[in-house]
This record gives structure tokens, C-alpha cells and sequence, in this order.
């Protein structure tokens, strides 16, 4: 955690003291700026603030995270932000459903195929007449 | 487009007049006051008017969509939000890629099994004594 001394990315942002149990610092280090900066511009700090607080502490960082995320995605694409990965990776889910269901119909034909294939060689072997062999290559 | 007459959830959330031209007026009608709850609550109404006036209009009513998924996903689920969604999508790409690849491999077994099959059943039928058939059942 970031001592008073050495205020958090937040407050150094928000120009503010870092006061003892500020509840941006344990997870907006000083050296990493763009990451409270994106969160700010997306969700606002009183936002993220007012979320952080009405989690319990074992959940603040999952959600930091989370948020970072998001927030970097709504910066990059800020139309879609990070609905464009879900929906992205959901086409990639039917894509893969669609081509898995292929693949398991080519698998029960093969197995229909060999087991009708041994059902022919069973029946030629009880019904088979033998070719006359051919005579050995003199050498 | 909500007139002034008859103000936007937003302007009725953020108790102000809905004035001509109001950013959020085609997209947060007051029949939906949810909609424009939900942003405001994780993104604020400040953040949602300044990214909506950076974009263009043609892609404002995808940019509200994606803000009102990612909002509400997070008010469900405030540590990983849509971030959640996002990474039960990529687990599920992973599994399917992975019964992909089994799917796949028992394809080739399968052809090459059928191969060898027909390769026996050729050698078999050039060096085959037949057996002995047995006596038709009587009647």
C-alpha cells in the first residue's frame, strides 16, 4: 500500500492528499498512472470510489481489474468498449458449435461406413468363391 | 426524438430542463427510466454526455447499447461486470477448440483405420482359404 508520503496515482491525479486508508491506493500505484487515468475517463473516480466502498476488501482488486479492463477496452473502441470482445467471442463460439456438429456428423458416418464395410466383408467371407492365385514371379 | 414538452429520462433523472437537441433525448425515452439509471449509476451522466458528443450520431445508438449492457452487467455483478461474461466466453472457446481437436483426431483414426481395414480385407481376399461352411439348419 502506498504511504501518506508517497501519494497514490489517484490523488496524484485528482490532486488531492493521500490520506492513511485511501481506497484507491492499495490498487492505483504511483508508477502506473494510466491505469487510475482510464478508469477516471470511463467510470469517473467517484464512481469507482463509491463501488470500491461498498465492496468487501478480498473483492477490490477482481474489481479493479475488471474496471481497468473495461475501461481501456471504452478507450480503444469507444463505440462497442469491451461488448465488442463478447460479441466477437460469441461468434467465435458459434463458429466453433457449428464446426464441433460437423465434425461429430462425419464421425458417426465413418462409423457407420466401417460398421457397414465389416457387415460386407463378414457376408463375402461366408459366400466367397477364392481367385485362382496367380503363379509366384520366376526369379 | 423526446420533444421539450416531454423530457428525456435522463433531464427527469438529472432533474433539468430537456432542452432542444438534448444529447440524450433519442436514446434514454422516459418510458425506460431504467436504461438511463443504470449508466448514470456506473458511468455518470458527466462521462456518458462527453464520450456520446465525441462520436458521431451515426454511432451514438451503438455506444448507448454497448454502455447499457456494460452497466447493467455491472450492477449485477459489481467485481467482474461484463469483464465476467467476457472471460465464460473465452473458457468455453477453450473447451470447444479443445473437443475440436479430439473430434478431429478421431476423424483421422477413423480414416485410417477404415484405410487399413480395406488393406486387410484386400490381402485377406487374395490369401484366403475358405472355411468350411456349415450344415444348413434343418426345418
Amino acid at each position: 500500500m502506498t504511504s501518506t508520503s508517497s501519494p497514490c496515482a489517484a490523488c496524484i491525479l485528482l490532486r488531492r492528499r493521500c490520506a492513511k486508508g485511501c481506497v484507491f491506493a492499495p490498487y492505483f500505484p504511483a508508477d502506473q498512472p494510466l491505469k487510475f487515468a482510464s478508469v477516471h475517463k470511463v467510470f469517473g473516480a467517484s464512481n469507482v470510489n463509491k463501488l470500491l466502498q461498498e465492496l468487501p476488501e478480498h473483492q477490490r482488486g477482481d474489481a479493479v481489474s475488471s474496471m481497468v479492463y473495461e475501461a481501456n477496452a471504452r478507450v480503444r473502441d469507444p463505440v462497442y468498449g469491451c461488448v465488442g470482445a463478447i460479441s466477437s467471442l460469441q461468434q467465435k463460439v458459434a463458429e466453433l458449435q457449428a464446426q464441433l456438429a460437423i465434425a461429430q456428423a462425419e464421425i458417426v458416418c465413418l462409423r457407420m461406413y466401417q460398421g457397414s464395410d465389416l457387415l460386407t466383408f463378414n457376408t463375402k467371407m461366408t459366400s466367397f468363391s477364392p481367385p485362382v492365385a496367380p503363379s509366384s514371379p520366376s526369379r
